[in-house]
């Protein structure tokens, strides 16, 4: 199975090191919109190509793995590679999935390839044990918690704020509210109630502590609505102690069965990653390997997690999965 | 979606009560091997039939579940009945799912129907789990937990004991093995250490405690490998307090990515089941509605959770599933 990657950041590398660990799969290309000269990548022998030149790779490439952003490439970038390509994105704007889904099945179908989005942990893993839970137990109740890891988005609005130099914020789910879901009593959670949100900040010299704290603390949508910690640090040690990329998050279904609903029930899925991007590329990596033998069955059009039998994502054959992981 | 039940014990009720959380399903008819008058059911107005008449109702039942025993039901009738209908099982002889699977697709293929095999939680839902987190995390380790829950296999062998009227046996994890598993240290871990095996047993008059407990805790394969706990309760308690059909269990994947495997990553899933039956049933039910729509596009053959895509269990469609629970 030959992959190609376009945009080379955090996701492009962790792309690189999950195809190392599948032995049915080769990197055959980097797509950069950089300097391809300029971009150093980690395996030997991998060509370095400018995006624009990825048409002259039509036909040598069984699936494009897209790891660029949500906000801006991968609107344009999907429906624009699936004409060439079978592909696989993480888009996760939430609200705009239906049309992102609908722009990527239209170019997808037109041409025969397969697109599937929203691949990773969540969209993705998560949403698969959403989906597997609420058919199992139809009278219950979802709980998602994220954390405890860095939210680019919260971090990038505290540097936004005057008088801060560099930031980092942690969003961190609340162990009494984890509690209470576990024990069965369906509470209802208020968004303060389910995550804390830890932030740490580096001042530009001669700002107003007590003034940032209480811009952070007050940001509509952002924290208003949170318990927030305000750590200041200085850069050394944001960039020492808080270069991680760490996250994890949980999602867990209560729900009721019994002709008196006197049964509770708790499926519980959670992760702890040491790296984000590096899991989420493990899962694209593995839907690469459905698409392209969805493909070769001669499906096509856009798909997402639930459209995706598990085994199409197996190294291992049918018998195999039965014999030792059935 | 019209279901049908063959066999009326703990599962059959299961199946009863998660036909009801389902608006698009109507059980038809249950069908029992005992004499149909004295087979008293939850729901009223639903006919109970004997098994043998069941060659009538072809046509009537989109999709059959099997509510047997693995041991000697199961092997026999799933085949059986998928010459007529559409059926789902349970079976859980994890040495004969091969042979289980070939009887079963032969004759389900012959007559285009769809047989899924070995569906509930573990053979199913832990099964899904194992086969996603090895697709994702091609370089870890599996980790299945069990309970706390009483195992049927360790009660029946407790009974089998000279002296013993009657007993229940929990199969117990063990915190250090899970929190072990939890740190990433990816332990090998011996039978003792994952699971304590704890029993109540109540004595016959005139027997000696001693030799009963010696007994149990020095029984080959069922107990000499564990660590085990053997209390001596009065008839009346092991009824009242240890009359629960709760269970569950964890399976964990522990895996590492990264040019150098510097990071590490947990995937861990979890259940906190009430009713293990009922629990069980709910799965069984959302497979038979998978079950009847693949033969509805025309699908034949035994498949197992590892075939089925998500989206076939669920009420909800896909723009739905999308828009809520991507």
């Amino acid at each position: 199975m030959k992959i190609g990657i376009v945009g080379y950041g955090n996701l492009g590398r962790g792309v690189e090191c999950a195809v190392k660990e599948n032995p049915d799969m080769e990197l055959v290309a980097v797509f950069t919109r950089r300097d391809p000269s300029k971009v150093k990548i980690q395996l030997p022998n991998v060509p370095v190509v400018h995006v624009d030149e990825a048409k002259n790779w039509v036909g040598k490439i069984d699936v494009m793995i897209l790891c660029g952003g949500s906000a801006t490439d991968l609107p344009k970038q999907t429906p624009e590679f699936a004409k060439m390509f079978n592909v696989i994105d993480s888009f996760d704007t939430h609200a705009k999935i239906p049309e992102h889904f609908a722009n990527v099945d239209a170019a997808a179908k037109a041409n025969g390839h397969v697109a599937i989005i929203s691949v990773g942990w969540d969209p993705g893993m998560f949403s698969l044990i959403r989906a597997y839970a609420n058919a199992i137990l139809p009278d219950g109740k979802d709980y998602t918690f994220w954390g405890k890891g860095v939210s680019q988005g919260h971090s990038d609005a505290i540097r936004r704020v005057k008088g801060v130099k560099n930031a980092k914020q942690y969003t961190v789910p609340i162990d009494a509210a984890l509690d209470a879901v576990r024990s069965g009593q369906n509470p209802e959670l208020t968004t303060r109630q389910k995550h804390l949100r830890e932030c740490y900040v580096v001042l530009e010299e001669g700002a107003d502590a007590a003034e940032v704290e209480n811009a952070i603390k007050t940001m509509p949508n952002y924290f208003a609505d949170y318990d927030t910690i305000v750590n200041f640090i200085s850069e050394e040690e944001l960039l020492t102690k808080h270069a991680g990329l760490a996250h994890g998050g949980f999602v867990i279904r209560s729900g009721k069965t019994g002709m008196q609903k006197e049964n509770n029930h708790i499926i519980e899925f959670n992760l702890k990653l040491d790296s984000n991007p590096e899991f989420t590329t493990s899962v694209l990596v593995a839907y690469a390997r459905a698409a392209y033998r969805l493909n070769q069955e001669g499906n096509n059009g856009c798909k997402t997690v639930f459209d995706i039998a598990p085994a199409y994502l197996a190294a291992q054959d049918g018998a195999e999965l039965r014999a030792h992981l059935l």
